[in-house]
């Protein structure tokens, strides 16, 4: 049967006949002092189900153009709705709208001053119930990770203000004795406010201002799935997903740093701070099914599955929209 | 203080402390089965070596402004400079010129009427001088990888249509007893019409339109590096990188499809076919140094060795331009 052969030689074998996964058995080979695999492909009948993963990240894009850039000295760091715009136009004093953009009054030329500003007027609006579910939590306003911050926003506001947000997130796999994939899935509890209930990676976070990516990870490792700190430390960075979303509020621009940990075949991780269920370790395809055929993975973690798919080999580009694929992991402004 | 923290915050022994590439001594622990080592970083001074190279695979892309779409059954499939629109203008049985596109003639309605017609006009451009180095091979015109191509042009023509065209790159290298990386660099031979001497990749090719991209990788490790098909087979695809220069005679966008292929510590590749001097392998510090310091490797090579450091954790997010030199990795259209 042309599904169970495995590597693509001609590609024939890559082509897609079936509605289910398959897995190409592995076989070993050595050379010298090392022992080489062929490796893990898996064979999906296509890759449309993964591409709407993709799109479900980027939901409610065809309205962008209806967002007037907020441009602080002179760069943009954030995009607004009109109607939000029509909340700000009431303080002239600190935002000045204008036909093509917003900017801050140019008198609040230090990101202290403008930060105070901007502060008093989004306490106004949430008086008026403009802004919901107040965090008392700043977060910064920049146009690119490494700048520093022009100013700070209470979190609440950032969909409002088009601010692109950071999170770092951990695949946490497992390769066992035959060359198979396996990936530790986490359970979210189902009293978290956000996502009750569906599947996560290992360990993933928003990313706060005051700590690097990979301190950030390691803290996760820790906290989510208690990874003892020598372990964490073994998580390796491997680029960064990109996406957006307009939702009701505004533009959500995120970026996540992305991390691979390879864990041993005899340790299994432990939800530590009540986010997490329970862990499972699902064997790839399984993996591969639930992103391709379900949404019963938070939605961010999708596009972080797929990119780890795509860089392990698992998906080829033998196979038609592998490129769109590809392309879908950093659809969103990546800065 | 608030707004100076810089991200990087926690991770000290990330940060660059001298104008050397310097190497994180792996730590070997244990869990369970399976020996799991901090993974190897390289100290790089800043990413703006790395980032220059990047620029350099884009190379005169501030004229894109002046490029014409050309536009075939409704998809835009190419772009041509204002001279080469004006050299077409002179066959408009074949080339319709509007103010905003070049269309065909709605009669050239099928693939091979397309095929037929263009080869005119171009044997004819070819013997006004005006399409130099012709090659009587015939390129696929098409706006993405999995379509059926709209019509085949030679392929001296294809920079002045600004046709997407598609390679596959390998990164072969090894992981020593002590966990770090080294990279097999092959040196181009001086007799090579293009990029003579330069430094390149243990294989890589033009992806021809009657193969399958892993088919073709396997190929040319054979081929160029005498790299026996059962150890070419474990060649993993990786994803894929792009970019777009613009020439004297026009768009030049491409797509490279990337492998990584580990290979074992004993094994040596050999020189085949004439087109490698030799091969090295070089600890990767050295590559690193030599891609972020020199033009030694040929240009797009560099981007597939950034990519792979990206992807093997050699380069993290704690670094200051690393979301550029992310997003870097694919400048051009990756369709």
């Amino acid at each position: 049967m042309l599904l169970s052969a495995n590597r693509p030689g001609q590609a024939l074998c890559r082509r897609t006949l079936g509605k289910q996964v398959h897995f190409c058995s592995s076989k070993h080979i050595t050379r010298g002092a090392v022992a080489t695999m062929e490796p893990q492909t898996l064979q999906l009948p296509s890759l449309t189900g993964m591409m709407q993963r993709v799109k479900e990240c980027n939901e409610g894009m065809e309205a962008i153009s209806m967002l007037k850039p907020f441009v602080v000295a002179g760069k943009k760091v954030g995009q607004f709705k009109p109607e939000f715009v029509e909340q700000l136009s009431h303080y002239p004093s600190v935002f000045h709208v204008s036909e093509c953009q917003v900017s801050l009054a140019p008198e609040l030329d230090t990101p202290e001053k403008r930060t105070a500003q901007v502060a008093r007027v989004l306490e106004e609006l949430r008086d008026k119930k403009v802004i919901l579910g107040w965090r008392n939590e700043l977060y910064p306003v920049t146009s690119s990770f490494y700048d520093k911050p022009d100013l700070l926003v209470e979190r609440a506001a950032a969909t409002h203000f088009g601010i692109k947000a950071y999170g770092v997130h951990c695949n946490g796999y497992v390769i066992d004795e035959t060359g198979r994939y396996k990936l530790w899935i986490a359970k979210r509890s189902m009293s978290k406010p956000n996502w009750p209930g569906k599947l996560d990676h290992i360990a993933a976070g928003g990313q706060p201002h005051n700590l690097s990516p990979t301190a950030n990870i390691i803290k996760e490792c820790e906290e989510e799935a208690s990874i003892p700190l020598e372990l964490a430390r073994t998580a390796k960075p491997v680029g960064a997903v990109s996406y957006t979303t307009i939702s009701p509020t505004g533009l959500k621009p995120d970026v996540l740093f992305t991390f691979d940990i390879q864990l041993p075949l005899g340790f299994t991780p432990k939800p530590q701070d009540g986010e997490v269920e329970y862990f499972e370790l699902w064997p790839i395809e399984r993996v591969a099914q639930t992103v391709a055929n379900t949404t019963d993975f938070k939605t961010n973690c999708n596009l972080v599955i797929i990119d780890f798919m795509l860089r392990h080999g698992l998906i080829g580009p033998d196979q038609e929209g592998y490129l769109n694929l590809v392309r879908g992991m950093r659809n969103g402004d990546c800065s």
